[in-house]
This record gives structure tokens, C-alpha cells and sequence, in this order.
């Protein structure tokens, strides 16, 4: 503790020192006359927006400032940024007023040509590269992902939608666009379109006729912005202070991944490196780039595995930064009921089992091997991957753990199989209605038994192992349940067929 | 973050220069004789209570003294304190010996009339807004609520009595004394009554005889005090600091609001407001009054929604305290089968609705419309809670979630229709017993499933939305759910109607 | 706060003071040269090991140093320790290299003989008495009580095995040592055994030859290390900085308490205690031995009820430190049907009860009192607890809240007795396999609602009186579920009895 706060003492007087210095030579980054404009109005009007923008970095540098950085501790990717833009600070306007053209829903406000919705589009002026490295995510094609393969959209509506009870039957009506708005795109992203003006009352500011827009408010991670673009970066960089720091944070994951069909917070939580970062987490530096192992922080994020750039403290290189995540997953091992090798395309919607349904197992759990990666690409990414592991464990540490995962895939796989084969044989012998006889094969209780079997039940199996997060994997969504629920799903067949 | 360091050295430099100087003229806030009395014993005997309260601004000031800052800041809502607590700390004794002809538990300890539970009533003396404020809220009359109203008393005795297997039915008894102060009265509060005396012996002070006390201990939100006062002020404020810190963290309102009854604390965590609050949350001064949007906090917690004073930067008052918190609501959406508009009263055992129930709808969902406040009543209210949502967010950012709002209403109400439909029907039909053959709506398997409908799914799915966390409303504890019950209990009453 | 930062003020100024003129008098603790070697591959190749130890305590002082302070504030337990370990700090030599005959996991590496796993035996080298106590606990016999037990072991395999669905019944397979280890060995622990040579290729440090494990990584409390010692000191004081600010803090409990099997640290997160952690911990100084009460901390984790050396303000003890956690456990409260005494022996797997099983209780609760601790033992614990309990709080609060936990148990056991009364039912009338067929007692629907009635909800509703987190244990976890499942349970056989 002396040690670290002397160290603490030289960074804290070392900083002031310099930040002094910095004040009496330089002059504040310049602000736009346009930004300028902005604030007078939103300082009052909605004042932790503008606070919150005033903490951000993009307000205390400039893009041509930024660009000066070295490469290893560079924020910004793009090598050119337009003329305008260089020499003041990222303010609202900046974004707000780019490419007007582009956005269907710019409208006139004050003497600006303004868009509410910054799109990713937008960011990718300055931050490029991770623009079209996230692009390559099944996270930036969520929204199609999911709308545009009937299976899912089946489930999603039969999830979602509103129910009566009409002459002993229940009666299923589709979500509402508000429900759907607030269900499964929350995460997804809603597609969002710029509609008609909209007319706004404020009482200290006198009428503002703004753009309407469908699908808002929205952070989904494949969101269509209304110039088309996917994603918002907003869903791991929230606005208006974007910083890395939260992104790095695993609460920020936790939003859409904590759930029981996708509960990665949770076993992070009760894993080693989530004990580990809660016990000792608020003394770690989540801001520093690169991240330097061991002296920033003592035990992995989600980010530090999935994302950073990692170095050692002599400043070698482990693994490069990459909003590309899927390099490091080799293997998709949640949301479908057979786990399997991630696409090679991140559109899904694309894929055609040999049941001629748009996912990449059949029923029986054969894999559409034409539409996802070989055992090449997955071994480059699992190196990728084990690069991580190994700035903290020794090899024969690692291995065995991946080994683990392996093992796990073949005995959920196996159990699925099992579900699955009750789940046919209902079906077979009329206990369940099912597709055979043009019925939604989600809205029976066998249908969701067999759902919850995989989706909440292998899954979360398998993403603990995959974790070190074990004790959730058991009795929390894991083990005990998905065998309970065989054993009650066999029950069900054989004693309904026993009474027919 | 130079810049941060920067400030924090200001602050730091100026805080202890300006400490010194009050150090240097000032006194400390003297200790009365009695609570130096107290003290003697006490720092030996229950260390932690002593310790905490030296922490306390209580231990730091005198009622005089903080009755002298400007509105804004002020602390204390009393416009006059009596005389003898005036320039003294609020230490042990002024709160402990505070009225004592009004405590049925007071008792003669040293030389004092003590009790030992400070009470709503005593803290009123120099927190008589609050007090007044608070009373108005369901909260405060939280034990009635239950205790009075039979439908509430016969839920909570089914769930929470005990069983026995006797000849192939099981035999239900009330729960003990012991089990109700710890299960539903633990939040919202026992019934306390001082009884006779109590002697406790003690190594090393010998022999002390206190007032033996009913339902403690206690620190639910609707207890009744022992002076017949209503609520612990310790629920939100804890011994022996009574902080507004620790109010103003949602941790303090999770104690009562995480179960799958009412989980807002886990959508809260599921929400962009509560990741950011985790991830940037350590930096926030949760002391400040006023609370200043943006310079203080970044993201809202639960108090910043409900109660707290909110300025701007410039010091512009956005929503004034109160402690009212049914102020900035408009619609009750837990706890009951269908969402409604709040009542009128905050004693809810008054409501009569048309099935003759003390419920404010009735089994068809029918709002008991003369105990709930109308139209314009939740219109300010609304517009209350809109005025806190815009200092962060754009006009038709607020106004597209409230909409929503305003349909997951809609539709989670009739999906509880559904569900109530299907149990009436198994009532009628004689598959499951219910009140009309005298027996407790609660202790069937098909009742229980209704109530999960609504208690744990609907509700969860309203509170998701009206807190932006939408992951838990569908797998977590909603709409997955929702649909899946309502299919399984369609199924049971199909196959069980076939089977008679 | 001016006073908190004034006192903050004063500490920096006066640590780094001190530690400057340390610094200056002093030389840093030496390194040994076996220590200097490792550091030479080891800080690149897994440079997270290094820089965490690099944070250590251990790597900050030596054992000769260490062995002057005064008992209450000393770190190690040892009276001796090895001369040539005396003058150096515990860097990775002392430890990997200690004891090489009694490794039978040891290999050649670089010069030296090294092992991988550093068991609880070497630990003891300078910590004996932490070991010795830490012995005496159901958790350093994990691994045991697990597997020696076959109703125990029946269990654990029905829960984890495949399934297979063949001719309308499932089919169970044992589980693989990988899905063993990474299930409920992964806290009991797991038996590892030296295996043969394993060679490892790194690209930049050439081939390396070590010793295969089995059942690695592992750090589960009750391991059984290659050298036949029990129990992983890192489970609680993770490598490489083995700080006792991990220990104390609830995360790491929470790795394996906090399923719904035995849900300890969701129970004190709804507490009051939790609540107070929570919104006041960060503040806390939970480096601190002793521990004081009140002035390093304010409300209790995990390690101050059940671990921790208490001291009060003025250095009196409260309660002294022992690893010997059953110290303060008189019930044994989860994992077991009913609620009975602690047993004599930490080894559970000796216990035969009336019926013949490894159990504490019979079918019926009946207690195999010979095995568990009587009267005046469970008398001495509960009354260190509650010296625990009267630093917060008086002796009334305590000694009620104590008697709520009686009452809790009593109740439980009953509702254990109706849900077991209604599974014997069952097999006897034929309705479900059985024992008394040859059949798992884990394998049916009806064996498995039992096994929720009881590992699940009326576990959690004992803990939750025992932690004052009641919330938990109606809706959450606890008597909602308990009473539904009951009902269920005996409409099921009612319903099956007829249909027969």
C-alpha cells in the first residue's frame, strides 16, 4: 500500500505539474461556432447532455490534435479527417449537422441543418476502422438477423404477442410496434425511419418542429439508423461522454447479456475474474490505451478478452485491439440449440440447414457446414483467444480449460438430441400440434419446455464452462434443470400417450 | 482525466484549507450531558453504533447551526426546534429520551427515561416536511395495507404458513409470529408494541432491564411504531449515520424491490441508467443538496426519479424534493393483477370495486375509478416525472417511452385477463376449488399460476419498460413466461375437463 | 466530508512521508536468485503472475520481518519458518520450489524443481495455524463428503450425466471427468493427481517439458492436492497477490454461495448489511489487521461474522480471527433436507443415520444425534456469534433475531417432513420408482420437486432469516415457491392415484 501510494502521490503531483503547464501554453480546444449556438439553448434545456459532452474526451481535444498520437495510444483510426472538422473540438454540432444529406431525418433548428439520431456512419468520419470491423459482427446484423428468418420471427411473436381466451382456446395476437420496440429489438436494434415533422411544446423555449422517427428511443447494437447504416455505438459507448471506460465495464455488456438465454454477466460474476474485479476492480485504470496486463488492471472484462489491445508492461504487444469480436470466438455456443462453428458470413439470415429452415443445425443437430468456418479459421481464432488466457495463466492451464469447453459442446449437443427426439416424437404422435400440422411450433407447453432446454438451459452450460463460472452452470440455469426438464418432458409424452 | 486530477486537487487543497480555518475559530458542536453519558458506556458495549454515529452530520452540527443555511441546501425542514436540542448535536440522548411520555417503551436506564426505538414522530422534530410528506405515500401505510385488507392476509398466510401431509391432502397453519415479522413485515413493517420488562444480562456491565418489544427487530417502510407513528426512517437513512448517501443509491431501495414481485432494482441493473450509474457511479457525489444534474451525477438512480431536488449547472431548480414519491406517479403497476391509476388515499383498504373486493380493479379488470385519482391528477404527475426525464433526454426521446409505457399497460391488462379467465373457468367447472366453495383462492396449483401471471410476469414486463431494462421483461421474468403460463394452464384445464 | 478529507490528507502526506524515509533508510527486501530466474522468462511470458505479485504483500516484505510484528496485527502464524526462506521475500521460487520430495507433480525446469500446484501444505510453511484450523471445516473435506457418500455422488451424477432418448425413455450416461470437474468439483474441488511428462511448444520460449494434472484448474475449498493435502488457499486469496482484501470481501464467497442451493450472497445483497457494503464500502479499509469496528468498516461482510479478528475502537478484542469457520456455525442450515446441529467431525461421509444412509437426519428428521455436536457446543458458538451481533447492535435486537432463526428451522423441517411424506407416497403407491425399485432417488419429475422443495426453498428461507435478508426468501427463493411446489406435489399424486 506505501508503494502504491507513492506512486499514486508522483502520478497525481506529475499530472497537475504537467496539466499546469498545458493550461499556461495552451489555449482550450476551440469550439464551433455551430456548437456554440447548441449550447446556448441545451446547457438549460437538457443540461446533462451538455455536462455530460463537457467530461467526454472529444471535448477537451481535436480530431487533428488526436491524430498526432503514436500509433499504439491513438483513439482515433481515421488517417484523413475533412478540413472542417479538424481544428475544433467534437461538439454537438459536429455530429449533429454531419452529412445532412444523408440523413432523411435532418430538419431545420435554429439555423442548422440538424439529425437527432447520430448514426454509426456518423462516428466512422473519425473511427473508421472499428466501424467496419464491427460490421463484420452478428451483433451489427441483429436486427436482420432476426427479422428476416421466419423461425425467429415466429418465436419472437409468439413470445411477445397478446393473448385471449376465447371458447376455451387461447387466441394469439402479433406484438404491438411498441412491444416490439421494447422486447427483443431493444437489444436487436429497431429500424429506425424518419417519419413526418413533429411538432414540440416547451414551455421556456417557445415551439421546435424536430423530425418524428419510428423505432426511438433506441441503443440496439444492430440498429438501422435512418441513413442505413447499422449499429449504434451508443450501446457500449453511451452518449455524451462515449468513453472507454464504460465500454470496458462489464455492466455495459450486462445490458443485453445477463438474461437466462444469454447470461454471461452472471457467471462472469460468480467466476474467479469477476470476484477478482469486483473485489479489486476500483483501483484499476479502465481508461489507459494500450491496456497494459497486470499494472491497468489485475483480472480480464469481457472487453479485455473479446476487444482491447493488450500489452505486457514492457509494452510487447499480446493482442491487438479488434471491434471485429468474432476473431476471438471460434465457436457459437448460445441462442441456437445445437452449439456449432461461428458463420463466415455474419448475416445468418443466409444460411439453409438440410431441413431447409435458415439455421445452422439441422433438427437432428447436423451442422450447415457450407455456412460456417473451418476447422482452420477456428483454430486461428482459438490461438487468438488462448494469447489472452495465457498473459495470466500457463499454458497446460489454459488448454485443459479449452479442452473443457470442448467436452461440454458434445454433452449439451448430446441432450439437446435427446430434447429434441421427445419433442419430434409429440409431435409424431399428435400430443403437440408442431409445423406438421401448420402450427407455431413455440406455442405449447412441450414446444417452450424443449426451448428452455436449450436456449436457457445448455447454453448457459456451456457459456460457464466456456467462463470459469461453474456454479451457474449447476443449479443456478445449468445442469439440474435442463436434466429435470427432460425427465419431466419424457413423463409428459409417456403419460399423455398412455391416456389418448 | 488531467483535467479531473486538476479539480480534485482544488478541491482537495481548498476543502482542508477551509477546514483548518473552521478548525482554528470554531469549537466543536458541543455533546449534551446525556448523550456524553450515554457515550461512556456505549463505545465499549456496541462499538459499531457509536463509531457510525460520529460519521453522522448529526454528530457534526447543531440544529441551530444547520437551521441557518439557505433553502436550497438546508438539511433540516423545521421553521423552529425546541429550545433544549437547539445547540447541542443530535446525539444519542436527544433522539433516545425525545418525548418519552409518548413511548409506551420508555424506560429508566442510568438516569434516563429511554427507548429504545426512535420513532417517525421523533425524527419529525426538525424533519417535519419529510415526516408530513412521506405519510402520503402507500409506503407509510404499508402494514395496514396488508393487515387490513382479507384478500392481502389470506395470500400472505397461504404462502407464508406451514404444511403438513395428512390422508392425501395437505393441512395449511398460520404462519408464527416469528415468520410473519420475517417475511412480508420485514418490509413493510411489524406492528410494534412495547410489552413488559426485559431483564439482559451483560459480563461486563452487570444486570440492565429494558421494555421487551413485539415485531423487533424491524425497519420496514410502514412499521408501526410503539408511539403509534407509521414508517422506519432507518428503512432508507440506516443507523447510526442516516446518510442521504445511502439513500440515494439504489442498493438501499433493492432491499425491498428485487424480488420477481417487484425487480425493479435488477431492471435498473439491466438498463442504460444502471449501467452507467455501475461503471462511472464511484465518481458521483451522492452527498450534494441541491443535486446537481450532470455535475453531480451522470445517470439517474432511484432517487434522482422519485424524490430528490434537482437543479441545473446554473442552479435552476428542475424538480423540487419530495418525499411524496407518489408525486411523480401516475399509475400503479405492481402488485396487483391490472395496472391503474394510483389511488386517491394512500390507505388502499378503503378501495371497495364492484366484485365487492378491496381491490382497485375488479376480476374483469373494471378500475375502481371513485378511489383512484382521475385524468388530470396523473397528468401533473406525469408531467412531474417528464420535467426529471428531459433533463437528460430530448422531448421525443421522453414522450416515445412514456407512450410505450402506456401500451405494455394495455397489453399486459389483458393478457391478465386471459389468465384470470382461464381460473375462472377451472373455478367453474370444479377443477380447482376457489372462493366459491369457500376455500382460499391461493392454494391451488392453478391459482398459484395465475398469480405468478400477474404478480411476478406482468408486472415485471411494466416495470421493464418503465425503466428502460427491457432484457428482463422477456426471458428474464417476462413475456417468455407470461406466454408460457397462460399455455400451460389452457392445457390443464383442456386436459383435465377431458379427463372428468 | 471536509473532515474525511482532512483525515485523508493527513494519512497521504504522512504515508508517503513515511514511506519516503523507509525508502531512504531502508534496502527493498531481497530477492532470491531462484526467484530472479523465474522473473527472467516468467514477466513476458505470463506477465499478469508477475505484476500481480508484484502487488503482493509477499513480495513487499520477507518472513523474518513479518515474525516482528505484535501478535494482533501479525500476518503469519508461524513461530519458525525455514532458515533460508527467512531473509527473502516469498517470491515464486519459495513457494514452487518448496518441498519438491512430497510433489509428486515436480519436473525439472530451468535449474531448479519446481511443482505447479502450491498446495495448502506449503502455504503452512508460514501459515500453520490458519491451515490447521481450516482443516476442521466441512469445506477442506469437500471433495470427501462429496464422493464418499453415494447418496451424495447418485445424486451429483443424476444431475450432471448425458441423456439419451431411446424407445420413449431417457437413457442416463455417468458424466466425463471434464463435466465433473466442471461442475460441482469445481468448488468442492477436485483430486488431482501428477500424470505423466507434458510438452509444451511456445513460440518464443522454445519447447517446455512439465508435469500433466489431472482435475487442472482447479481451486476449489476442498481439493485434494498432488501432495494429499486439502483444501486451495487460493479460493478465497487469489493468485498472484493472495490479499486479504479479496477474502474479506463477499464476491469471492459469492463464487460458489450464491446459486439458489445456497443463495448466501444474494440474501446479503437484499439485507441491510449488503445494502450498507454496498452504498458505503468503497470507503472501507479492508486491509486493516485487526480489524476495527466502526473505523474501518461499518456494516459486516462474509469474513467479519464468520473469519475476522474484531477489534473495538480502544483495541479491545471482540471476537479473535479463525479459519476454523464452524467456530461460529452451531445449525447447519442448507444442502441437507433438514436443518440439524453441526456435525463432531468435519468429515460428514462417517455418518450413518437410522434408515442407514450417510445422512445427518432420517426420512423423517430424525437426527443421528452421535454424529452432531450436542447442546452446550452449539450453546458456545451461537454465543461467539452473538458477540459478532452486539457490536452493531443491543442485546434485545440480537437475541430476537436469534430466536427468529429457531423458529425458521422448526417451520422448515415441518414443510420437509410433508414434502418428503407426499415422496414416499409416491413410491410407495407405485406412482414413481424409487430406491425401493433400484431406482435413483434423482431421476423423476416428482423425486426432483422434492429435491427443490428443500435444497432450494427451504435452504433459502433459513438463510434468509440467518442474514436478515428476508425479501429473498418469500418471493425470490423461498416460502411462495415452497408452498406452490407442496401443492403441486400432492395434486400430482392425487391426480395420478386416480387415474391408475
Amino acid at each position: 500500500m506505501l508503494r502504491q501510494f507513492i506512486i499514486f502521490m508522483a502520478l497525481l503531483t506529475g499530472a497537475a505539474a504537467s496539466h499546469v503547464a498545458n493550461d499556461a501554453n495552451a489555449t482550450e480546444p476551440p469550439l464551433s461556432e455551430a456548437t456554440e449556438a447548441c449550447l446556448e439553448c441545451h446547457s438549460g434545456a437538457t443540461p446533462n447532455i451538455v455536462a455530460n459532452w463537457r467530461k467526454s474526451r472529444m471535448a477537451q481535444t481535436t480530431p487533428a490534435l488526436a491524430m498526432q498520437k503514436d500509433s499504439l495510444v491513438r483513439r482515433i483510426s481515421a488517417e484523413k479527417v475533412p478540413e472542417e472538422l479538424l481544428n475544433v473540438t467534437v461538439g454537438c454540432a459536429e455530429c449533429h449537422t454531419l452529412n445532412p444529406d444523408k440523413h432523411p431525418g435532418t430538419y431545420e433548428h435554429g439555423e442548422y441543418q440538424v439529425h437527432t439520431v447520430v448514426s454509426s456512419a456518423d462516428c466512422s468520419t473519425c473511427h473508421p476502422v472499428e466501424k467496419q470491423q464491427y460490421n463484420k459482427n452478428l451483433m451489427a446484423h441483429a436486427y436482420g438477423n432476426l427479422v428476416k428468418n421466419p423461425l425467429n420471427m415466429d418465436f419472437a411473436n409468439q413470445v411477445n404477442g397478446s393473448l385471449k381466451y376465447e371458447a376455451g382456446r387461447l387466441v394469439h395476437a402479433l406484438p404491438s410496434p411498441e412491444t416490439e420496440s421494447d422486447s427483443c429489438l431493444h437489444c436487436h436494434g429497431t429500424n429506425m425511419k424518419a417519419l413526418g415533422d413533429l411538432e414540440i411544446e416547451n414551455e421556456d423555449y417557445g415551439s421546435v418542429v424536430v423530425k418524428k422517427l419510428s423505432g426511438w428511443p433506441n441503443t440496439g447494437v444492430g440498429r438501422i439508423n435512418p441513413d442505413g447504416s447499422m449499429g449504434a455505438c451508443t450501446a457500449c459507448h453511451p452518449r455524451h461522454i462515449f468513453d472507454i471506460e464504460t465500454a470496458r465495464k462489464p455492466s455495459t455488456c450486462s445490458q443485453c447479456h445477463k438474461g437466462p438465454d444469454v447470461p454471461v454477466y452472471k457467471i462472469y460474476q460468480v467466476s474467479k475474474h469477476g470476484s477478482i474485479y469486483d473485489a479489486r476492480g476500483k483501483g484499476w485504470d479502465f481508461g489507459k490505451v494500450p491496456w497494459i496486463v497486470g499494472q491497468d488492471f489485475e483480472a480480464p472484462t469481457c472487453a479485455t478478452c473479446h476487444v482491447s489491445l493488450l500489452t505486457d508492461p514492457e509494452g510487447n504487444v499480446r493482442v491487438q485491439r479488434s471491434h471485429q469480436m468474432v476473431n476471438r470466438i471460434w465457436k457459437r455456443i448460445f441462442g441456437l440449440p445445437y452449439a456449432a462453428p461461428m458463420p463466415n458470413s455474419p448475416d445468418t439470415s443466409i444460411i439453409v440447414n438440410k431441413d431447409g429452415l435458415n439455421m445452422p443445425t439441422a433438427w437432428d443437430g447436423t451442422p450447415a457446414e457450407k455456412y460456417l468456418i473451418g476447422a482452420e479459421e477456428q483454430g486461428t481464432r482459438k490461438a487468438e483467444m488462448r494469447q489472452v488466457c495465457t498473459s495470466c495463466h500457463g499454458s497446460q492451464w489454459a488448454d485443459s480449460q479449452l479442452r473443457r469447453l470442448d467436452d461440454v459442446i458434445k454433452v449439451t449437443n448430446q441432450i439437446t438430441l435427446a430434447s429434441t427426439d421427445i419433442l419430434l416424437k409429440s409431435w409424431q404422435s399428435g400430443l403437440a400440434k408442431g409445423p406438421g400440422k401448420k402450427d407455431s411450433p413455440f406455442n405449447e407447453d412441450i414446444e417452450r419446455m424443449w426451448v428452455k432446454s436449450w436456449l436457457f438451459y445448455s447454453n448457459s452450460i456451456r457459456l460457464s464452462t466456456a467462463m470459469m463460472g461453474a456454479d451457474y452452470g449447476v443449479f443456478d440455469n445449468g445442469r439440474f434443470w435442463l436434466t429435470h426438464i427432460l425427465y419431466k418432458m419424457a413423463e409428459k409424452v409417456r403419460t399423455e400417450s398412455r391416456q389418448k
